[in-house]
């Protein structure tokens, strides 16, 4: 391969860095792809350290020490994410999204890649600091912003099924109650899918009065996991008291009323 | 903001396409992004198109007309997709894996934010010229590998689910026969997630008779979607006779021997 200029070179390391946010690359990777020295490579990480600060995509970090390298973290500005989640609000305000029950449709938003992308890179930018080793939901719809959170901050995502599948070994299970329709339900985790003593990060699409978050952390319990952090796209402002404190939650929706056709959606955070 | 320079302007926009691929970005948006002409962004781009070919990092391509613009597409080339196949397929035979029922344990491998991204480029690399609308699956581990997908192909995620929840709105479901343990399942898709007439990808981690993928098929018949292509993470050899033809395996899982301890696992492409 012809040797790389340095220009090219940046564009390079910037793309394969933001490839995969906060993989630790060692210097010695990007010496061997560019077939260049230790000092040119430290130099084309500073210069694209400046760059990506400048045009507020992120951050690049250099790591000293034996275990060091350079990684990219995808940290969304506040002044970005609240743009983002005005635009998304006023989408969620469509009175077309409401559903019998009060409910609201978010399929199509939720499941749209460049929208739960950037969910995630919200969550990652708030528990970025918070040393998780794991990030945790349950299914089903959790599983989008959960992943994307779990991309951004290159942890495994852990998975909590509401019932026993065989495909997974042995399994610790809870009951929990739901917080809005008070049944008994049960909420169960592959045992090898976590290790002990770690730190997870819960993050789940919609939370009423908690009761699964609840369930989460309880879960987490089980495995000697502490949470770290909570987070979730939607929070209901009834009821106010929670089964959980400490959540960070995207969007506050205050009501849905199915006579005047309205739905009443804020910013949360 | 101090104007880019050319070397800058490079990376930024390799950058800002492979953090969206296949969204299309016109000239003009990064015009104004760098305050700069249009001749010197088409130069800027076709540098970018050239670097990223040279170094296999997928394809930068450029579409004509009012409705054109510049677009990311991430092209996993046949060696890497094999090389990185052959490293899980490694991973996938540790004996450790084995559960009771002859299942072998995939999670911690299948949600592997880096690992999950790679699969749902090579899906996303094999299905990018059917002229897809929507990417379907089944939850949930389904889900992770079809979100992956539907990233890379920028297109939306859409989960069928294995009940009627409430908060989808009006919904159609299908029974179906589950191919391996010849159960009556149901699976239910909200009507407003897929416009008549589309085109979908269908995506699935795992396919034994192939009764699952057979009844997404039936389910996509009801919306009157046209599949264009189905991928599954891994099939297993046996039944040799499946429920639909023509599908896309990464992996054929050939046997599991509880006795022996051992897993015969193959590249299926």
């Amino acid at each position: 391969m012809e040797k790389l200029k340095k220009t090219e070179r940046i564009a390079v390391l910037v793309k394969i860095l933001s490839d995969s946010p906060n993989h630790i690359f060692t210097l010695g990777y990007f010496c061997d792809m560019f077939n260049a020295a230790k000092s040119t490579v430290s130099e084309d990480i500073t210069a694209a350290k400046k760059l990506v600060e400048q045009m507020s995509l992120g951050i690049i970090e250099t790591i000293p020490g034996a275990q060091g390298g350079v990684r990219y973290k995808p940290l969304t500005s506040e002044k970005k994410c609240l743009e983002f989640l005005h635009d998304l609000c006023i989408k969620l305000k469509d009175s077309s999204r409401i559903i019998p029950g009060s409910f609201i449709y978010m399929s199509d938003i939720m499941y749209n890649p460049v929208c739960c992308s950037r969910l995630g890179e919200i969550f990652a930018s708030r528990f970025s600091d918070m040393g998780a080793d794991y990030v945790v939901t349950i299914e089903t719809k959790g599983i989008i912003p959960a992943l994307m959170t779990a991309r951004a901050l290159n942890l495994p995502l852990v998975i909590a099924r509401r019932d026993n599948r065989v495909t997974e070994g042995a399994t610790i299970s809870i009951n929990y109650l739901s917080g809005s329709s008070r049944k008994i339900q049960t909420m169960s985790l592959s045992k090898r899918s976590i290790m002990e003593h770690s730190k997870v990060i819960v993050i789940d699409d919609f939370m009423k009065a908690g009761g699964t978050i609840k369930g989460l952390h309880d879960l987490m319990a089980e495995f000697k996991a502490e949470v770290v952090g909570t987070g979730v796209v939607v929070s209901t402002l009834e009821p106010r008291l929670k089964l959980i404190k400490d959540y960070y939650s995207l969007f506050i929706l205050k009501d849905v009323d199915t006579i005047k056709k309205s739905i009443d959606i804020e910013i949360g955070i």
